[in-house]
């Protein structure tokens, strides 16, 4: 059982802001993240997934094929986007790493055969990640 | 003559579109980065001074110095606001990084003492940066 | 379940001494660490910590606020100290970063609410690193 | 429990190719990397053990031993060499960086006392990775 | 007059000897870079252009039509390469870094307008790497 | 005429201290970096020299015996040393990385043959680097 490792990029926009809350609440919460006129970074994801090598090609996966997977399912539906406005599965959703990373896990893993997906992580800035392994 | 960097971050939002053209043109020129909703990057910033090392401290300039004045002259503008709309100084100029580092060029400049300003590095992702060093 | 990690960095001087060895031991086991002037290093942290994100804010936990509890259990402890000195935890203790990792978890566990400490991840330099997940 | 992990370095050719498929199988399976002149990599390896540290030295083991290891058993060996021609482990195994990851940990295990190898990983490049665990 | 400098990453193979030498010249001037089976690297190319930022644009260059030149005219001629074998400008040179670089400079010149090339910079492991600013 | 560079690793600690001073003015001129058991750093050198490939070898220098100059005179001296008292040109100077930098300078020069040494550069922390051209 080998673990494969797949780093991809995108850039994209987002604001923390809860409407149920007042100005307040949000900037005691959310601080500069809560800013009206957005803010945004360069996200870095990487996806990891395991199985066996196969024996004809040596690979748990092609990661030319991940890559193409990851792109359609993920990037396009990110890169240069506003995650609040842009992104219908975020719309009743705080926009944070944490749930990205798990709607990023959904869009993926359907998508994944002959090897399991393992983990998403997910960069926000250089001092920030997250990380999901599919645990409810 | 040594010359000292400081490197900062700062987090932002841009949208690169030239009102004057049609979108077809904006698209043509400016792809993904035209996008209405905003897009943004992690900023990595670096300035770079140079003098002769004081005889008292060794030092060109204390970092710790030159740190305030970048977060008080540049990062305070500039993190996680949106460049297109927060920013006065670029309400009539396309926010792209090499008119966005002339400008910090400008900020810092007047704020140095006892040292010369030397160069502005500005990256916006791992693959593109640019560099001012106040030539006309 | 989300994991989410926070980088904080400080720097340090430390020796790798046995009191109770002789100096022809003590240069065996650990070569130029036992010089007796001491030495440094920029240690990168890493702290990961695990939860369910919040629905009100989308957080596991706000990373702002766990940087404080980092900055205050452990950065003002041990940033610009002599591990062996200045740190009366490792009075009696070989000042290692495996002991160090160890110790930082014990600093930062009672602080966490509402989500768990995961792991905590030490970097000496860029080719040594340890990491401790609270195994006995 | 701590896991001390040690980082190396190596540069190698190699060319993904199926002795026992066509030219046209072999460039839809590995595009680029079927190129018969080879081609090569700078090869990061993060070799992971885990143990009590010894109360003497502090030490999981001996950063400077573990090292001593790795270049004698691994770097020696693949270090500006030809994965196909120059690795008679490799001779009838495709030598993508799955199968080599599991040859390194053979090759290493047998030779760790009073720790235990837990993780081998092998960078490709900045956007691949793979981590072997023993796991069958 | 602003710098803006584009990053791209290529893979290639390449082998140090002098075949007008002996065995033993060759392999004390270049120890195992002369091993007759080839290595190879994972190189990254820096491209630095300079010029005035155009006024409706805000770009020196676009980065990506700079990316596209970069692209056509060298990476498709080195990337997953023999330099020794496969590039016919390096048949009777010497395929070090400071040979390549200087002959990227070659093929990407001519097609700059508007801009100027001012460097080239070519790493070629973590360590080392050479820039070329078209100086005889 | 072609640029090369080479990297090289040391640690060391050091203390910023002018004993002329009172404490107080000491802590503010230098804060935590006065404090007196020491702290230390990794420091990252590269060393940029300057010439012509020679055309048996291609090489500016040979890497490998710039690596050898740099190892026997400067991290011979400061690797694992404490910049205060282990470095005897160090004795009446600050050891901020400005008089550093230009000591590495002073101490690399007069070992190089057939090239030109253009620039030592220093990294002390992620945040802050010199650089230093051999000017008055």
């Amino acid at each position: 059982m080998v673990y494969l490792t797949r780093r991809e990029n995108f850039n994209g926009a987002h604001r923390l802001f809860n409407a149920a809350w007042s100005e307040e609440q949000n900037v005691a919460a959310f601080g500069k993240c809560a800013n009206k006129n957005w803010h945004g970074h360069n996200f870095e994801l990487f996806v990891t997934v395991k199985g066996k090598p196969e024996s004809n090609t040596g690979f748990v996966i092609n990661a030319h094929d991940l890559s193409k997977i990851v792109k359609k399912e993920v990037i396009e539906k990110l890169d240069h986007k506003n995650f609040n406005v842009d992104v219908p599965e975020l719309k009743n959703t705080m926009p944070t790493i944490e749930n990205v990373v798990m709607l990023i896990w959904r869009w993926i893993e359907p998508h994944l055969k002959d090897c399991q997906l393992h983990c998403i992580k997910l960069t926000e800035t250089e001092n920030i990640y997250v990380e999901y392994y599919g645990e409810p």
